[in-house]
């Protein structure tokens, strides 16, 4: 068994916006408060994207320097941070202390109460070109966030599902002058009625649905910070063509970090772990969660931070009264966000 | 009946920070938004408070300069606001779209949903000084808010109730040097559990409780910046006492600002509006809430700029498909956080 670190009174696995949150309502509160963070770098995903125009208060701000805020704001109430830790297990003890395993048993860490924070991952597609894109808000996995940069432009979205279909239309009537839609196969994975809502508004709104096709490059401009164009092939023909598009969108589905945790707290089908929206308690008693990695979770900032609130003050109320704990509850799915 | 205004997709009633938060999503989502703010200045009570450093992203800020971020941006993607437009009721129409009428019917407005976001109120005791110290955040109403202020300080704490005795022992193991504690009655009306930690920890934090008092009058320094003393009476004697305190909390209750409400949407009995807390939609098909007027509202900046954005978020599903609906539940208290 490996060596038990200094306990603290709360430990935040993950600092990204939900756990800096969550930071800084514990250490304010003059809570010992511990962040592990399995990157380098604390932030969370939002670090990857350079504009960001929908966090209320700020009207433009680069993910990473919002990251930036909190951090400094967190470290003056004193929360301390470890990088290069990434979570592989938690149990509750006897006592009713927390430990959590880092780096597959390398350390055990000790807490009086846990928030659990790791986010999700949007999947990506690994195409080249995808990554550079991304960090210059070219490429997107989130209509909501981005969607509104592309007024009057063109842009391609990739993928077949529920999030594809309804995202499309949502681009196409709100924003774009014109959407193309590729998809690998021939058939959409969407339920019928978005798929139907989605050829229906194809005409009026300019929607050009293209099956199936596989983006093989997106190309950027000599500058580096515009896409020049996109390279698509027809999966049945095997021919190229390309697509002079102002932006990406890719929907083909996200990750929520959360596979550590599966048997230890109660976690839905998709991943997504299961806790009260109004107290963020999950299935074990003095693990709380905040953040995209939750049941119903908006996947946005500024409810991220949010739910990092509402755990740190709820945690209070635990410490206060630990014998009574209801948690795991989750009625709503992630999906349709 | 009076005659309709322009139509709008949205309209936002109150402009607050939840409300703000709604109008940035639902504005650049470009829908026709229009915020209906009773008073002569959007901002709702966070305007009252000099010192924000719980907000994530700023380290310090006044509640005023906040909000005049928050405005900006939203008039940036294009919201209206109205000022001195008080809502008075609301009626769904058999088209489905929602009436909105202001100041006792002086004016109708017409919109697609509603995002109701009126807030509530922290109950004042009127006491002279109380209104200016409030300002300097010398006053406060929130001890989760304005706690970490006093740190090593004594502060006053006035109230009988649950949240009184909870946040004076908050207060007084997490930040002050001394608490005194008034009530006006000889008993407490919190409950038996609640007294009872009170009392326990009175002796090691250094908690005076002193039973039955009002205050009198707060008496600000010269600079008008700070509390020099505040003047009790002892309500059996009516002998008057100066406290040197650093600060004042008043922990008298809150007043949702739905009274207007009553018999148009599902209330608590406290007067919160009920609503599912995923999705903000209350008991009317196509009104929604948002912040501290809800039911289980943790009442602070971050959540309720969050309640905001998953209210724009689900106004979107709410367009798409008006025919279903499911809202008003809340199995939560607001009371407790």
């Amino acid at each position: 068994m490996p060596q038990a670190e200094k306990e603290y009174d709360v430990i935040i696995i993950g600092g990204g916006p939900a756990g800096l949150a969550a930071a800084l309502y514990t250490a304010r509160d003059r809570y010992s408060t511990l962040i592990l963070e399995k990157n380098g770098l604390p932030g969370g995903q939002i670090m990857l994207t350079e504009h960001v125009e929908n966090y209320p208060g700020y009207q433009k701000i680069s993910g990473f320097e919002l990251v930036e805020q909190m951090k400094a704001q967190v470290a003056s109430f004193g929360a301390e941070t470890v990088i290069g830790k990434a979570a592989n297990a938690i149990r509750r003890r006897d006592d009713g202390k927390i430990e959590v395993d880092v780096n597959n048993g390398e350390l055990t860490y000790v807490a009086r109460a846990i928030i659990v924070c790791p986010g999700s991952d949007y999947r990506s597609l690994d195409v080249t070109g995808e990554t550079e894109m991304r960090q210059a808000t070219r490429v997107s996995y989130c209509a909501t966030c981005d969607g509104a940069f592309y007024r009057g432009k063109h842009v391609l979205v990739i993928g077949g599902g529920n999030t594809a279909a309804e995202d499309t239309v949502y681009l196409a009537t709100r924003f774009t002058e014109k959407v193309t839609m590729i998809h690998r196969r021939t058939e959409f994975r969407a339920e019928k009625v978005l798929v139907e809502e989605l050829y229906a508004a194809a005409d009026e709104h300019n929607i050009d649905i293209k099956l199936p096709y596989v983006p093989t490059e997106i190309v950027a401009t000599e500058n580096g910070q515009d896409i020049d164009h996109v390279k698509i092939q027809n999966v049945e023909t095997g021919a190229i063509e390309e697509l002079n598009v102002d932006g990406v969108f890719i929907f083909v589905g996200m990750n929520p970090n959360t596979a550590w945790l599966q048997g230890i707290v109660d976690i839905d089908e998709s991943g997504y772990i299961k806790a009260d929206p109004v107290t963020m308690k999950t299935s074990m008693p003095g693990v709380f969660t905040a953040g995209d990695c939750r049941c119903a979770a908006a996947m946005q900032l500024a409810t991220a931070t949010a739910d990092g609130v509402v755990a740190a003050m709820q945690l209070r109320d635990y410490f206060r009264d630990p014998s009574s704990w209801s948690g795991g509850q989750c009625d709503h799915s992630t999906e349709g966000w």
